[in-house]
């Protein structure tokens, strides 16, 4: 079960905080982290293509298990050679367990030890997740990355519910472990416990005891208090392992990824930055940008004075702001484009001055920065 | 009045066919002959970029006047340097006049001499359109090639009334031609007469009076039948001056291209291949092809074997079925790839079987091979 091929190394330490830089390497090329991963939930990173991904500077995009089971279903993934063969990206590729969606998109149906029986959220159809369900897709998927399947629990939930669950995320990932995925395949456990910081503590040990490539932090980002969050994450890094990656699951905004670098964590994966773009809320160097403000209608500025990707080279506000009240699609694309250019760029400054021992220093002058301007 | 940059030459003429191959020059470059003009509404041609125009081999696009002046309006793209600075396309542009649009698409309210008020598709507002409105929009767009303002008559219309329209249209050319366009633009004449052969040859005569720099064939593809409008096409071009431009509006689909190149046409617009593609309706050099098709789940082969767009040379049929099923918006975006590669690729195709003096058995066989295959 040994998994030879990925390799995460260590090449900076933050002076003043837990702020760490490293370079993960897999069959498909080198991580620098903090990385930032844009979700391809469904086979596509929405609206954009594997070459403008490489072009924004993506190293490693992330896949859900859960919507690429259900469409078009890991068989035909695998029939094309894998995920990425079939979307033809041939950087990294992290796919989750499904755990999140059967837990939180799909209609439940029966939590057993065995598993969980749902009902797809697109069809109703009937289907049933276990850990070996879940390791068996994603080894068809073939991503670089592969997440356990572990319980999530609501938030918020009662704490003799989240310690039997916390249990449950253990069994589950011993299996997990003991399935045997492709070569060039990494597990990583994710570490439960909701808000209960001895919960944490605990399913931080369980997991490490088990001896995975990488630690999720999961269950977080789901409704408690941005502190909370915090405080949470920062308390549960301290039970993570140095020399493996540390991911935080579904955060977050800007502020969240530099706060969270901060406490430790190494990636990070959020629809925010895709899913704010389509709807035009744009994340600047100043501050959120809404690109339906009326007087940014004669602007001939870039979305981004800062920025250097090809939305901000090419376009002025005024015409990103016509394209968006026009309902055109290219108005999709290219916030797209500039969101996830600014999420990316963010996190290579971020390790840039973890490696010069600054990272404090950058990150409260970029909150300052966040704060300012042309906010919404 | 005279537009001295704007230049026509014949350079090619089919030896069977009224086929002709030209080359026309204007301030922002070279259009080779026959050609056809991607359609983009309201400031993008749906869902791609200025730069995937270009790799895609489109050498003017055309805009319209009735979808710019009510969003974002003419001043503002005026403000902008005019249409080639706001949407950043550096190559050749046609307005159309807005003529069509208010008589199909906006709610008509008023027919006078001196012009048309109508309200909004979009919110109700109340407009008016007139010869002299149609050509100070279209002087604040910065088009290459400027249409004149015309009366559009619905198919079928009472003979009585689209002699009376024809008449009309002739004094709001007479209109639109003594207006002061900028210097680089043309002015192209649109010749109207419906069905009716006597009154298409009255229009012709009119116009070409007129001395336009181009004439188009208005007032066909409004559902009258394909065999007519080819009639009217082929009956049409006879009395189109031989060292003009001549361009057939809203025409149509590869079949449609193939014929009236035949016919002497020289120019096509028509949002066929960009509006198909959106709803999975791709055209290959086999026949139609639509990417819904169940059969395709596990194909690798690409759209069009005989194609090389950036989708064929990338992705499979089974990849962008996946996407049009999974409704992602890079779905859109490939299949319209292709499908102006594809328009663009044919009359490019049909350009060097003219000079080659074979066109009538190009088309020939180009027409036999769409209707082969892999249709729908």
């Amino acid at each position: 079960m040994e998994v030879s091929i990925f390799s995460f190394k260590l090449d900076f330490l933050d002076k003043n905080t837990k702020a760490r830089a490293g370079t993960i390497k897999t069959k498909h090329g080198t991580i620098e982290t903090p990385i930032f991963m844009p979700v391809g939930t469904v086979g596509s990173v929405k609206t954009v293509t594997p070459d403008e991904l490489k072009d924004i500077g993506a190293e490693i995009i992330l896949g859900n298990t859960y919507h690429l089971h259900l469409r078009p279903g890991e068989d035909i993934v695998e029939h094309f050679g894998g995920l990425h063969s079939f979307i033809k990206w041939d950087r990294n590729i992290l796919t989750d367990s499904g755990g999140f969606q059967v837990f939180s998109l799909a209609e439940l149906n029966k939590i057993t030890e065995d598993g969980v029986t749902f009902k797809s959220h697109i069809d109703g159809s009937k289907h049933f997740f276990s850990p070996e369900v879940s390791m068996e897709i994603q080894k068809k998927l073939g991503s670089d990355i592969v997440m356990a399947f572990d319980e999530c629990v609501p938030y918020p939930s009662e704490k003799i519910y989240v310690a039997k669950s916390v249990d449950r995320t253990k069994r589950w990932a011993e299996r997990c472990k003991s399935y045997p995925l492709k070569d060039h395949q990494a597990l990583f456990g994710i570490i439960q416990g909701s808000t209960f910081k001895d919960l944490r503590e605990i399913s931080s040990k369980q997991l490490v005891d088990l001896d995975f490539s990488g630690y999720a932090v999961g269950g977080l980002s789901v409704g408690e208090e941005i502190p909370l969050m915090y405080e949470i994450t920062d308390f549960t890094t301290d039970y993570m392992p140095k020399e493996k990656p540390r991911y935080l699951m579904g955060v977050g905004t800007p502020e969240d990824i530099l706060n969270c670098i901060g406490y430790g964590i190494d990636m990070f994966d959020c629809v925010m930055p895709t899913r704010n773009a389509r709807n035009g809320l744009l994340f600047t160097s100043e501050g959120r940008l809404s690109i339906k403000r009326a007087d940014l209608i004669k602007s001939d500025d870039p979305l981004d004075k800062n920025c250097s990707c090809y939305t901000c080279r090419n376009f002025s506000r005024g015409y990103l702001r016509h394209l968006f009240k026009a309902g055109e699609i290219l108005s999709m694309r290219l916030n797209t484009i500039h969101n996830l250019s600014f999420y990316i760029s963010l996190v290579k400054s971020a390790r840039n001055a973890i490696r010069e021992g600054c990272y404090d220093k950058f990150r409260d002058n970029m909150l300052i920065q966040l704060k300012g301007g042309n906010n919404v």
